[in-house]
């Protein structure tokens, strides 16, 4: 009885002390990144020298070259997978009131749109703020007309930092409001921009067709316009707008995602996998959307590569292709993966969500096993205080893992300003704190570390 | 002895009794105003009905025949003056870096701007931030490159509510710029954005030409695109940017001033001149600039006429057209009176700093003349606390006036967000609020009656 006892004790202090080693290396890693980090030098490569990084595009192509030598250049083994992605271009956008003394409205086109003809097309604009409202409306009063989607963000929600959830309710027209409205015979579809501010600042993102319906053009407008049209139609004017959407879908195009790995030392084949996405919209460079998430997970290698930590097991980064408008880069990783390794992976940790000051994680852990995680992960509130709170869904390349019951976490950077840039020509490396960026890596870096050491 | 004193105290009885009743009027004035304001619906119709105003325009020349109407339609006596005004008209406008993977740089041609090549023009960027710099790098290093003026407005004392001192020191490249660099041989000039707040937000603006130098190009890059431009060239990177511009100067057309009046009931002869501009930039719609004064002017008059308020001296409402790019209408106005009624005027009121929250007003007077002022116009911080500070110049408009000595006044609203829509597409009437410019109007109300019942 008393060697039970004795071995339990045994057992009992060296995982503790074990906890206590992890905690130590974790806090090496967030004081070394704090001190000394070359985040911002990574994001300022991708965005200043390469800038915005389309699927299909060159310069998402150079991105894929020289994030692969920036591995290979550290020391990291790295390499690449073909994926298929789609290449949309956009062309000339234009709008204007031909109703109203040819008022300007800027808007830009959704990512995936067809163009409307070369002259455009002029049309009556019928507002709703529902798919109800335009179901109610029906053929009779849509057939023929330009469908506007009026679905404000509730900018309450964004100030009180919880910006995904307004964005979440806001942007559900982006995607399919153009088929819907096809479905009753609208010319077009316009959305207000999905946008927590604006100097006439359009945002785009990315729109899919219904192949049962029309495809029909479709663009948002900035807030501003969207408010004119708005006001314009309440006071009972009718309102023609003209539309000019020159966008080209070409042949798909073969380009990589681009994964790196720092082998474990005694479980080599399980894995955790850390990720953000190389490509970005093309209005802007990308800086917050992703940039930030791909300098965070390239930076987490190159520190534990620089302090020679060597996790017992596998840290795996890779670099998604195309999150914006197709999401193959993940669905790709996922393909390859579902019949073998799946089950290695221990974790999928994604970072697509800004590089402000960092406020925790959501996870598809609950109950004893989130307690657990928040316990070993206390050292991480010495980067800023942290929240860990359970969600179904923890990112979008990842989700093909975490739906398939690998453990997930996104990074919840301070979201407060994140949609006054998002999918916008404003996000650029500037909107970025080099200061908050490396908090953000050492977040990512140190929970890596800890679920690669000890597990889950 | 006794009969003198009598007579004094009856005179200051009767002197403070008459400066009750004018305070007691300005005071109706200004609760009418806050009650009922119709300044947001004049400003609407301008800026969502109309749209932008720019010299030359058919807008422009709407904004004539409204504003004319109006003022009819409120049974106020009004007429234009013709005077000839310029008429620039903005074209293509696109930039890239050649040398660093064909990244967009977004840019507006500044007003008055001569175009390039149809096919653009390709060069070196230099970077400068003073004359000094570069007169100091002379004709060997500037020939044959285009020019970047990197001169940020101070954000510190934008905040601090002195907006207006900072956009004097951030704006004199603006202007000039172009013709000093032609003076070494630059092929373009850039200047970065006058901006307060940017999310890839150009602002124009304008400019003039040196009739002694070449004319070259000149644009405004947005301020995340002129820190780009810097933080290559301070990396050592040589930049090449590719330009086009295809703006053009037609000929001047033939508009007008609107010029309204309330006859003063003793001294019809003697007039106050309260005054705003009709023309806009073309970017935007114009709402702060200076759709709001022209509203505030127009208030001025509605109310006055609903109120039946008749002041003992002539108030006459001037909107002046063209004072964006080129003070024809400031000018002509001036020009016709010089040799006449000039020296009738006793005071010129000018309203062209936005419609934020009034703090005060800068004046041409000073001494014993401002404080006294301040007391007769003490009842205006029963709309919010007043400021009247000294100033040589009150207003663009009026500055011929007050150059030959009548007395200015210029609104000062709070400047803090000013030239976060100044000159920018952003420019909309969403960024006014309704009961800020209603007390604006109340502001100018009153002051104009004040001044024409009781003179300065």
């Amino acid at each position: 009885m008393k060697a039970v006892i004795a071995a339990a004790l045994i057992f009992v202090a060296s995982a503790a002390l074990a906890q206590d080693a992890v905690e130590k290396t974790a806090k090496r890693i967030i004081d070394a990144e704090l001190a000394g980090s070359k985040s911002y030098d990574t994001l300022s490569y991708l965005t200043d020298e390469i800038g915005a990084r389309p699927s299909g595009s060159k310069s998402a192509e150079l991105a894929v070259k020289w994030t692969t030598q920036q591995f290979r250049s550290w020391g990291i083994d790295v390499h690449t997978e073909n994926v298929m992605v789609p290449h949309w271009v956009r062309g000339v956008e234009r709008g204007r009131l031909v109703s109203h003394n040819n008022q300007k409205i800027v808007l830009t086109a959704l990512g995936g749109s067809v163009a409307t003809p070369a002259d455009g097309i002029t049309a009556e604009v019928v507002e709703v703020k529902s798919y109800e409202e335009l179901q109610s409306l029906g053929k009779m009063k849509i057939k023929g007309k330009i469908v506007y989607y009026n679905n404000p963000m509730n900018l309450e929600l964004v100030r009180s930092g919880r910006a995904f959830e307004a964005y979440s309710d806001a942007v559900v027209f982006r995607g399919s409001g153009a088929s819907h409205a096809a479905e009753y015979g609208a010319v077009a579809a316009v959305i207000r921009s999905v946008a927590s501010a604006s100097l006439r600042t359009p945002h785009t993102g990315a729109m899919r067709y219904d192949e049962k319906q029309p495809k029909i053009p479709a663009a948002a407008m900035t807030t501003e316009d969207a408010e004119l049209v708005h006001r314009l139609i309440a006071r009972g004017d009718k309102v023609r707008m003209h539309l000019v959407l020159t966008p080209k879908t070409l042949p798909d195009v073969q380009s990589q995602n681009v994964i790196a790995e720092i082998k474990g030392t005694e479980r080599p084949d399980e894995i955790v996998l850390i990720g953000g996405h190389l490509d970005s919209w093309d209005l802007g460079t990308g800086a917050i959307d992703d940039g930030s998430g791909v300098a965070m997970v390239m930076e987490t290698m190159r520190l534990l590569k620089e302090l020679d930590i060597h996790p017992r097991r596998t840290i795996r980064a890779v670099l998604f292709m195309n999150e914006e408008n197709g999401l193959k880069g993940g669905k790709n990783y996922f393909e390859r993966r579902k019949d073998t390794e799946l089950s290695k992976h221990i974790a999928a940790i994604e970072t697509d969500a800004g590089s402000a000051i960092p406020t925790g994680y959501i996870t598809t852990l609950h109950g004893d096993a989130l307690e657990q995680l928040k316990k070993r992960a206390a050292v991480l509130n010495t980067i800023a205080p942290m929240v860990f709170e359970s969600s179904k869904h923890t990112g979008a390349d990842t989700s093909f893992l975490t739906d398939a019951g690998v453990p997930g976490f996104g990074l919840v950077p301070d979201s407060r300003h994140y949609f006054d840039y998002h999918h916008t020509p404003a996000d650029t490396l500037d909107k970025v704190d080099a200061k908050e960026l490396a908090q953000c890596s050492a977040a990512v870096a140190a929970l890596a570390y800890i679920i690669a050491e000890s597990g889950l």
